[in-house]
């Protein structure tokens, strides 16, 4: 298949969001996560093994961008959690069936953690399965947030989104 | 140097395909995997300690489509090893010499194992240095691939491609 | 915001530098390393703590490509250390404000180590947080790099630059 200009655009377009997602993650403010998700959308954190058996418990679930800020003001105000950093690397960014308007991407993700005098140490690998909606402004958002981490033990310490 | 169209279109043709290569190794089936390769082609896995000083021995060598065919079947049917997960981070991208027809590229990789009930690890760490030839179809395929992985300890589990 | 085609140009560009610059500083030679930078410039290594609280502290700076040069000698000809391995990993690269000849640039970074007869483990990880100039050859060199790491814990073996 030849590869047209629109589509090295558009991969172009989905690196420069996935890696501005990851730098609002990583290095805040918080409230700039919701801002990357449309009114109407699902994001859900589900380990592998439930997601391969079609399983639908996930270990944390939005249903709406309303439920995605409800969750930063969690995190900010009322959740007990030790200090620590995050780091996101998002890899191996691919375009699935992409429409003027809709586009499915999938990515690998790593959140490496840094606790308090502690060397880092990978909290989580996986993949992201997405839906992405381009709005009349041009932009384009998540309507569907998919990500699914290969470990089999389920970290106690998820605080923060993927 | 200026940067032509063309390669950029290629940055991105070639991304998209270690991209799918790593989602291959990661997300299965693993059937996919010898789809990348031409009919005459070379994959190694081997040291970087070996590959610096010229000795050819390597972990892993397949001298053909033929025998990266036969992998999977071994892989699928007649090794005994832990089930686990796999995950690929491939960057670091940079293509080398290329014409129309091939082309020599580099990339950094990991791979992080998750095996049950422990935390995910990295398994190995290190480069790709590949050549690719663009069918008749148009598709690159690779006709060498080279995995010189960092560590100086030989994995004992090293059951899957990288 | 529409993507044009000098964006996407420029990103290809850009990806492509900082993996060559990923390549010096993995698979040598080391004396690579000072061609990536302008005359006048500036290179750190600092904890992510003193980033945000505005301390100067780094546990590398070097003020001038001179300097940056003197790094290279001392770590191939005066410094003691055990041999290692690194492996970059460059991610999530955005670009800020570009004109023809200047660019803001991050990107994510993690860098592992192996050391002999030892398993991959992540040194460091972090972000890049840079300012590029375009020469009049056209090559776009660093005028300042920051590497701002996330561990609190500061590694007592960093000789490398990252």
């Amino acid at each position: 298949m030849p590869v047209t200009l629109e589509a090295a655009q558009l991969f172009y377009e989905f690196h420069n969001l996935y890696a501005r997602y990851a730098e609002a993650l990583d290095d805040g403010p918080l409230e700039l996560w919701p801002t990357f998700f449309a009114d109407h959308c699902m994001y859900q954190i589900i380990p592998r093994d439930n997601f391969d058996r079609h399983l639908p418990i996930a270990i944390m679930r939005c249903e709406s961008r309303a439920m995605i800020e409800d969750r930063v003001t969690a995190v900010n105000e009322t959740m007990m959690y030790e200090p620590r950093y995050l780091r996101h690397h998002t890899t191996d960014l691919r375009i699935g069936e992409a429409t003027d308007s809709t586009a499915a991407v999938k990515a690998n993700f790593s959140v490496v953690e840094v606790l308090p005098d502690e060397l880092p140490r990978i909290l989580m690998t996986g993949r992201y399965i997405d839906r992405l909606e381009r709005q009349a402004t041009g932009d384009w958002l998540f309507s569907e947030k998919l990500c699914v981490f290969d470990s089999v033990l389920v970290p106690n310490s998820i605080v923060f989104p993927v």
